[in-house]
């Protein structure tokens, strides 16, 4: 038995992926971009392969997935035996230092975990390039999560996806001010899963063809802002483009409806919060949730976090800095040399994964 | 001193106004169609006119207009007065027998109530044509107003408007069965007026235009669907209509989010009951604020009454039919002989308007 332990951690887009040209491939309609995040959120996977494991299993948060949960990891792992060139049957554990669903995007550095440590345990040799398109596969935008800093999702034009992948537009350094203070407004499943609503959302929204149009043009002026640290007009991008993309949400048939009361809240507290500064200093974006996710600078943590306090419905903030991107580990493997799961636990309270 | 009174009622937009290309005319950028509702929802108005009265006056639900609230009235009373060629000033006494603000609709019922009552008591002989032409000066949709039945405000393409007004596509007894179930949502007042709401989502909502660039083949659409009474056809394109509006109104910046949580479980819950029935009964049109307008037919009102009696947050709900536009009273006068005007009050409970 061979295994590799990895840390990714997610990403929050700024320019958001919603639409997909090919649903096995897993290839976007159109490019994106985002900030990973610290170790403040993170995700811990150990993936061991061995020629005696009779079948693929998988165990995420301490439970064991069952057949229908497992189909997604199995894709997944297809693909990293298809680049490796081996059949044998792998196992998984894998835990959150987060709560899934509900915006949270778990399966992002998930899928990232995933790809990174079997490029570690199968010895594939992967560049980001590669390791980006080997995510891909597992959950669109994994392929943000492999690299740390600010990252571009390239959409690409080959049909095979070899030009669909992610690329490094500063690393974690260029901007080590940028904070993402995130409003968790609420913990439930979603209604409808973002798999499904970007579907639905090609199919049907009339306006969804406009917004593709001028995409691009939004993701280099998002580049140019953050390149010249200029956060006043990096934060009007990012509202605006979070806010277009929740139109063309809500324009689906069925309309699809992620924010909520106190999303709204949030909206109007930015706004008066930016309006009393004078200038945007706090921009919030919305993913296929109600959670805020409030971009903004350091100093300005404190501020947002007292504005925030004073929405009701909030359940807790989380400040996050920009990450470095996956990390390798020596030590603190899920899995057991005789190849049991070990006892583990993520300790919300020391923010760290605990393995007995 | 001479006088008219005249009762008018809101309507409802299936396909909406919002934007205009002349602030002064009030001269829209886009075709709309609406039903004018039955006198469950009206407006009383009495106009009078008189050498002898020093300065137009109004007042509005009994309240003595401010200098302020008087400005929208003496634009309209201008536009009247420019239509008779007289300088004569007027009294206007006004009620609603319903809830202003929070995307009722008064001003439409109003300003039509305004422009009928001035065409009795000048006898400026106007056709509909006309009336609508001086009801759309004071307040857009109120053009809308002037006529019964399934309302077209055509969009018109000339400079000063004498091509934008209403006409009636369909009297009330084409569908009597048509019924608009209002879930009356937050009587508060809203945050962004409509006036300013539209100006801003034309400067700055990159999904608006392409909005315009379809909305003449929906207006078709529905027109063609209310001609052939198809609910199943015009209940979807109602809905995607207002979730298309509301979708460009989330896409100005800053936002505008009329939607609220309760509007959203509306929304959801007309889904469902439609999905049970196993074909369109029942469409949601949401205006300028969060309360919904719930197009059905006869048949469905107890089951849609049901529905929205188990939804949280819903005050309370109005059923309304398909109305015949405008009532000349010869009497209720809300103005005495003597120029004075006569206490008055609107019964809730009775759902009439009481003069002593």
């Amino acid at each position: 038995m061979r295994l590799a332990t990895v840390e990714a951690t997610p990403n929050i887009a700024v320019v958001k992926y919603w639409g997909k040209r090919d649903e096995e491939l897993m290839l976007p309609n159109n490019g994106s971009l985002s900030f990973t995040m610290d170790e403040t959120l993170k995700t811990r996977t150990t993936l061991a392969f061995s020629p005696e494991f009779k079948e693929d299993e998988a165990w995420i948060n301490g439970e064991k997935l069952d057949e229908k949960a497992l189909k997604k990891v199995i894709k997944a792992l297809d693909a990293v035996r298809e680049a490796a060139g081996t059949s044998e049957k792998a196992k998984l554990v894998s835990i959150n230092g987060f709560p899934t669903a509900a915006g949270m995007a778990s399966s992002a550095s998930g899928m990232a975990a995933l790809a990174c440590a079997a490029n570690e345990v199968l010895g594939l040799g992967l560049d980001s390039k590669g390791l980006s398109i080997l995510a891909r596969r597992g959950s669109g935008s994994a392929c943000r999560s492999v690299l740390g800093g600010f990252v571009e999702w390239r959409r690409g034009e080959k049909e095979d996806g070899s030009d669909s992948y992610a690329i490094q537009v500063t690393d974690e350094n260029h901007w080590p001010e940028i904070r993402n203070v995130i409003a968790v407004v609420d913990h439930g499943e979603k209604k409808v899963s973002s798999r499904a609503g970007m579907k639905q959302t090609i199919e049907t929204s009339p306006l969804y063809s406009a917004r593709q149009q001028y995409l691009p043009k939004v993701i280099e002026d998002v580049k140019a802002a953050v390149l010249a640290k200029d956060f006043n007009k990096f934060g009007e991008l990012v509202m605006r483009e979070s806010n277009d993309l929740h139109s063309v949400m809500l324009d689906t048939w069925p309309p699809i409806l992620y924010l909520n009361d106190v999303s709204k809240e949030i909206i109007y507290a930015v706004h008066e919060y930016n309006e009393n500064a004078g200038k945007i200093v706090a921009a919030y974006t919305f993913d296929a949730g109600p959670n805020a996710h409030v971009y903004t600078t350091e100093d300005q943590v404190k501020g947002i976090k007292e504005m925030l306090s004073k929405i009701k419905g909030i359940q807790k903030t989380v400040v996050c800095k920009v990450g470095a991107g996956p990390k390798k580990l020596s030590d603190g493997h899920l899995i057991a040399e005789d190849g049991s799961v070990k006892k583990h636990h993520y300790d919300a309270e020391k923010n760290g994964i605990v393995v007995e």
